[in-house]
């Protein structure tokens, strides 16, 4: 039998839960804000469509002003070149015969297609992979502070940028980090020190690439960088407005759930477990805040259940049946756990997205 | 472009990674393994679908021995009912109007399906929703110490049994608690105690179902049970080694990995993050094993990467472009990740099911 979406013009209060929602007035205010932000600074702007992995979406953010979209793998690229977008950055080092082999394909579809390395070994294998085909444009990735991935020092990064500039089927295109909180600082250090040093050596350096959203609206604070990439502004989440990226009324995302058991007078277990929450606690404490429930706390999360203690809860308390509205602590993965993800406006379904570039981690 | 699941005979070396894959061998040895032990003493097994969520498997335990499945939701049940499972027993109060519509259209189409209730409000849900159609049998939950869903007491369980036993359309047909680790003792007190109550209002309670994985071989502590639910034990994974409820080599999936990115002596970048092994700690710090670098760290996820800290490691560290292999912390949210699963025998692609149920939280 067929997933039971909801048809068009249902009210919110008749849908099947645990269910995601997107306020599409929320979205669009928070498109037009950002864009507004990064023009204001005449800084481009380019959405990481990891949080909503839908092309409809992407369409929007680029008709407000973004100048192409960040990917992180190339399945997903794929999914977004076939809806039409010409200019996309793949932030990851890409490796592996048959991946190489795709995303060689991939650049002859894009107009512009960007990806990153950190090591001799990613460059060598984008550079076999090109073979005689059309070239390629890599960035470097720089870790300015956050730990995970790129060259430790400016000093890696120019010997890398010359690494890439003399292998053959290769462009040196610039640079890109993904900083850590309140890295600005670091970062602008970074990419002017690496820039001396390649200018020192006579290498352009057209494309510095700075990204993060809790510090989304401190991207002006890195005047170096030419472009910024955000994901989470676009639907925002409990972290976005715990790092003041965002206030509660720009929240988009809501899971919907029911109150499928009240066992105690201080216990409500939810129907919204794992699979529709995730277990990102992104440093929170409980698994998401219940809008109609101040001082309520999700302590425990199974895969279908979510356990609510409300000893510290101020509201009346739900009836077994009652619809509860939860911020999740991180909507990016939620919205990988569903198909299809359901708009509204003021409450009643606009439009089923199906999320194309769901489950697309190779 | 179609996703690159791999053929049928391709070495796991040359797969794509993130990818869970499955050993043959110790899934039979598992489920063989775990029937014989329930048949061994009397009970009844009844295996939960929520780790696999692939027909397939469900046929391979229902072969074994198995009595029927144990589904979370009504559409996991439509999904095992149509591949011709005949006896299944959903362990959620069911409730909504269209929900409820369609569990009653899997009563006339199952031979034998249980729900459970734990309150007044799901058991006139359930009794307006038969209306004059084929009978519901129906189990009470009983919160035997877990602290999820379930009635309190043996009194609110003999309490409830008697208002589905009087109400139209539904027959009282027994119990089913998901009980705390290590409540056996609990479990069984409550189970008869509810039953002498039971008695003395000269109702049977036929079946009582006990559950849980980390327990699964502890089952025979419960003697009043009819039969136990289990999930995990079919794959098993990180938590069942530290449970005690399998060894290393009872661990059928692993989770294969890339090595991206070495940035520092210290640190390795893998390509599975959340979206491979999700954020489910389950008590553990960190967020999986690694089965070739003993005393390395999976210390943080964010999507598409795994940062692990190699400071305690013992092995050889791996260089960029390595794969290597993830014992997850825990099955089952692994499998709700990707659309397929890839099975092997001895490191050689052997099938690649759908994961049918992925992503039914209805």
């Amino acid at each position: 039998m067929a997933f039971p979406w909801p048809d068009i013009g249902t009210p919110l209060a008749d849908v099947l839960t645990p269910l995601p929602v997107i306020d599409e007035d929320r979205l669009a205010a928070n498109i037009a804000r950002t864009q507004a932000y990064m023009d204001a600074h005449r800084l481009s702007f380019r959405p990481h469509i990891k949080t909503h992995k839908i092309p409809a979406i992407a369409r929007q953010q680029i008709a407000a002003g973004a100048i192409g979209l960040n990917c992180q793998k190339v399945t997903e690229a794929e999914v977004f070149a076939d809806a039409g977008c010409d200019d996309i950055l793949i932030s990851y080092n890409i490796m592996g015969k048959d991946r190489l082999a795709r995303l060689m394909a991939l650049n002859d579809h894009v107009a512009k297609l960007h990806v990153v390395a950190d090591s001799a070994v990613t460059v060598q294998g984008l550079s076999d992979a090109v073979g005689g085909g059309k070239p390629l444009l890599v960035l470097v990735e720089c870790d300015t502070g956050a730990g995970r991935c790129g060259v430790q020092t400016p000093q890696a990064a120019a010997e890398l940028a010359q690494q890439i500039h003399a292998a053959p089927g290769l462009v040196f295109d610039g640079l890109m980090t993904y900083p850590a909180p309140g890295g600005a600082r670091a970062v602008e250090a970074f990419l002017r020190e690496t820039m001396a040093l390649l200018d020192g050596h006579g290498i352009a350096c057209p494309t510095r690439s700075n990204g993060g959203s809790p510090d989304l609206f401190s991207a002006h604070l890195v005047p170096t960088a030419t472009e910024h990439r955000a994901g989470t502004y676009v639907y925002n989440d409990r972290s976005m407005v715990r790092a003041g990226a965002c206030g509660p009324d720009d929240l988009a995302m809501h899971v919907l759930a029911t109150v499928v058991s009240r066992p105690t007078p201080q216990r409500v277990v939810l129907d919204a477990g794992s699979k529709a929450l995730t277990s990102d606690l992104l440093g929170f404490a409980d698994y998401g805040e219940i809008v109609s429930l101040p001082g309520a706390r999700i302590v425990s999360l199974s895969e279908e259940h979510a356990v609510v203690d409300l000893s510290g809860c101020t509201a009346a308390l739900p009836p077994v049946g009652a619809q509860v509205r939860i911020v999740p602590n991180h909507t990016c993965v939620v919205s990988n756990l569903f198909d299809r993800m359901v708009f509204h406006r003021d409450g009643v379904v606009t439009r089923v997205e199906k999320v194309a570039a769901r489950g697309t981690v190779w």
